[in-house]
């Protein structure tokens, strides 16, 4: 029944376009039938528009589709996932929702608008109800859906649990992010080599925030933010994929670590979005040695899609410290966008 | 006159002792007239014994000095510096203190001691009062002065400024650690190639502890610790030298990030220890640019003795936020040690 | 029929031996019922003696074997896989053979013996018939095979399907090797860091014989060594997987690169060699792009079985220049010793 | 008399730029005058115009020095350092040059003319003559003088000592380059992390023929190319500075290793470029390491400007085989320019 629905991929030929590519190579539900990139890509076959730098093999379908411009007139699809640049994607992902496609985005321009879901499906599910108003609001037959930035999203996982069992008030969140996070070309070898760079443009405002969203409530108003308090250093290491994240939280009630990792290993996604395709199996994993969870051998989990937790113990400050990890270019950005539009599909939105 | 005091170095073929070899290189006042190592390496001249890694030569002299045991008995000098292990530093840095050598010290074993001063002297000169103490509690002609972890030591040269300047309560801490941090052969280059390894063992518990000895009141009864409740997470990445710190604060007073800025950059070390050979010009850099301080390019300032701080700006949990970086094995070891060392000699207590 | 052949792994907490454990996960054949390593581990639990560093999870049934001594009295099994050191492997692998067990090895001891296949199947698939011959020498009912190292893999791959085409006579390689190449530890962190070592003990003699044996043809006196000479630098640099080596060669008739790539492209494995389970699909693979093979790209072609080569274009000196690409620890050790395992068991020779 | 000659730096902005601006920087001769740009940075002060990524300090008298066009009528100076792209230096460096200046170039631009000198002052001083034919044939009262590509740089001193004491037929060099000398932004951290790039357009075609230059005889018409045969292969690997360089070489006179090390050791530049002011000290260095020279430990070897030498053993298809090493910014880039025009002052053709 869904194997047919044919999607398309806006910003296709970049770094977040061509995770888009592969996660949707072999997709049980989605079809890709439509590559949309900037002018300049127009016109030629994928294959030669794009500096493919995955590892894994560019699709052999994708080779010879031919790049047409990100215009909803240009493209025939039910489903856009959009990989745009913020600048761009604030101008088009609206006319794409006008036109009646369901734009499933990696892009921060409407994570913030009140009718707009910031989903993770793992977390809130139950917010991507507020697309029934987001279309009464703008008269959209489409709608627009969005993941958050890729910092945010193995943290919120962990906070959530921990929320639920425990209530949560403040978070102070250190984040040592993978170059692949800065899109291709991205960081400057020599910027980045024997060094750290302690500084990401707009992402420690985007960290402090995105979280209160997600883990807010859902009422008749909207998503109420969650009253969490949030404080965010975010740097750049030489990692390629895969961001950790140090975090000490203060919580509703005090818990032990040991309480805190069992909340974690029992932690299970709302039963909307447990079984998706594309649904981290499991949801979170906490790992006991005293050294995890770590990049490289971390962030394939549960095929990048599954948080990492690890390292829960007192905080001298707050109650507890403990380290996440998730993969940023999967369950941070692309795989994030497939799983909401899986949700999109299995709730009748679509 | 104190051009010629002899000193030693022991364990100077590892990482920290290279360093000292380094650095005391054409030294004004210190001459070193013998290397100890471990068993294995003695009776060798020390360039066969030592596997030199610096990027700076290997000094002449040192050349075909022959390795001798780590007793007092085999070295003729005034002072130590001693680069053990924290396991081989307990036994004999005593044993030397004793026989009437000035043990300068970077080995964790005495720091949290009483009556052993733990020394940045551009923040705790005063402390060094404490060898006096320690003389008549052991009835040593010697001492020992020990200098703290590496990653202590840039961050509290920053909190001392902000201590002096608005008072200091909280600090959360998360550090960025070099890879010569680790000694040699340290870590393995599987572990950390496209990686990051989010803890270091018994690193959390130094950071958490050590600074409020050093931002603490020397009272009669020795040093106060300072009422400063700190929270650390610390991690490894891929640098070959410096550690950076993403440290929050909660102040006494609260300061605009201005008033924070103008205080590092006024701070000045003691009179006592600013004018030592091995003093850093000037104690604290502020940079104003958004993405500094970096290892690669800033680890070197001041000879890499300078602790350098950036990106002041509020809080949302405490009041401000802001970066250290410094030279952990020049300013967080060997250079510590020697200008403990220098400030010994001119305060006469040698 | 086969799907019940018992193996074990000797050396199996090491790096090669995780390889061995994580490729023999699901193998169609063989079924590991033993796992041997030093006498530190002998009576641990795998999961316990064993620090894991591979990206690709500890499989389930292995987290609780129990080491056991690497003696054949210890094991119960047909094959078994040895990722000995040199050293150890020198003494014991004849005694497994001696008590009937077919020795798939790793180790370099045996490789130069004239009665031991040197075995890249998709090169020299014949050459196993050796063991006949070996089996008569030594009274064994058991044998020893072995795989070359790993530098020479995916080359000895590309210059055989030269060889095959054009007659091969000068090879002149350079060689940028991973570091899980050295093992585990291995090379130190601060040895490599922005760092290149121009230096491989014992390598450069490896990469310059091996090959003219697997190049070489069997007749009734052993295996001729192929009249090729070799002149090999060998490097290690700053990655974790993949060697990629640059040759320029000299052939029998001279060929444009066109006619070479043509070469690459259309060699297959001999027919015995062709369908075993870990036989690479291709055998070899050549990359149009100008800039490739590439390490962190390329090294799963094929799952990390597969040989790439790439830049064929003419050399001023000799005929032809290009780079190769293979997976050091899948195709260039465990992998390839699981390869010969299945040529044998495929041979009826176990 | 000469410490006050007025210097000027075209494309002052860049990675080589930065190299040129620190190196001027306290020069005992020449002193900065005038710094150009692109339109871009024109009419700003050099600080802000540039984003300084040396770990030396911006020296303190550029930061206000307003950039200015890369025209002649925009500079008062004598000599022009350029640090300009190729295709920019093409319609440029003429210019200069027909306006009475002394343009020492990085571009390779004007390398293979037959009137202008290819300069390495320690290995063909006696080249920099060609000027007067370069005058004459242009009308010029400037000149253009040019210095070798980064890579060819060290491998060509080391190949002068050998040619001149055994005489020098053909030569094999594979290199591994430093990220710095792709310039800035450069190679993209993404393409490079964990990684190897076995292609850097137009190098190959460089390091093939200009060391020919250099090393040829200059008769009365101009240079004859010596008659040496070279095959190169030129890789990027994950260093920040320095480019090693594997090399088999056939002598015209078979040497054994002692005594190529011997004529390595005891190689002296011209007379005429001994004592310059960036002449290095020594030329040539030999390190009797098994594993040097290195990059990290090596390149700093006479304040940049030294070329290095190692493992020299027999070469199995050739005569021998080693490594060089040599700075790519400092020799082979930037001090190479200011060691040539040094000579140009010297031998009074400014």
């Amino acid at each position: 029944m869904t194997s047919q629905i044919p999607v398309a991929v806006l910003g296709a030929t970049g770094s977040v376009g061509q995770r888009f590519m592969s996660l949707l190579d072999n997709h049980p539900w989605f079809k890709v039938v439509a590559l949309a990139a900037s002018d300049r890509s127009v016109g030629q076959p994928y294959e030669k528009a794009c500096r493919w730098y995955l590892a894994e093999p560019l699709p052999e379908w994708a080779r010879d589709m031919v790049v047409v411009p990100a215009t909803p007139e240009a493209i025939q699809a039910k489903i856009v996932f959009s990989a745009l640049p913020a600048d761009l994607a604030k101008g088009l992902e609206p006319q794409f929702a006008q036109a009646g496609f369901a734009v499933c985005s990696n892009a921060s321009s409407y994570r913030r608008d009140a009718d707009v879901p910031l989903l993770l499906p793992e977390v809130n599910a139950d917010h991507i109800q507020l697309i029934r108003q987001q279309r009464q609001n703008h008269g959209w037959s489409g709608c627009i859906l969005t993941n958050p930035n890729c910092t945010s999203t193995g943290l919120t996982v962990a906070l959530k649990a921990l929320q639920d069992a425990f209530g949560l008030k403040k978070a102070f969140v250190v984040s040592l992010q993978a170059l692949s996070g800065a899109g291709y070309p991205g960081v400057p070898s020599m910027d980045i080599a024997d060094n750290v760079i302690p500084y990401i443009g707009g992402e420690e405002e985007k960290v402090e925030w995105e979280p209160r969203k997600m883990l807010g409530k859902l009422g008749v108003a909207g998503v109420e933010l969650a009253e969490v308090k949030f404080s965010a250093h975010t740097n750049r290491v030489a990692v390629t994929d895969g961001h950790t994240v140090c975090a000490s939280v203060e919580l509703g009630l005090e818990a032990t670590p040991q309480q805190a990792i069992q909340a974690i290993r029992e932690y299970q996604a709302p039963a909307s979005a447990r079984s998706l395709p594309s649904a981290p199996q499991p949801a979170l994993v906490y790992r006991d040695e005293s050294d995890r969870p770590q990049p490289r051998l971390d962030r394939m989990t549960g095929k990048g899609m599954t948080s990492i937790v690890g390292r829960m113990r007192p905080d001298p400050l707050l109650h507890l410290k403990f380290v996440t990890l998730s993969h940023n270019t999967i369950r941070g950005a692309a795989g994030g966008s497939i799983y909401n539009a899986e949700l999109l599909v299995q709730e009748g939105l679509l």
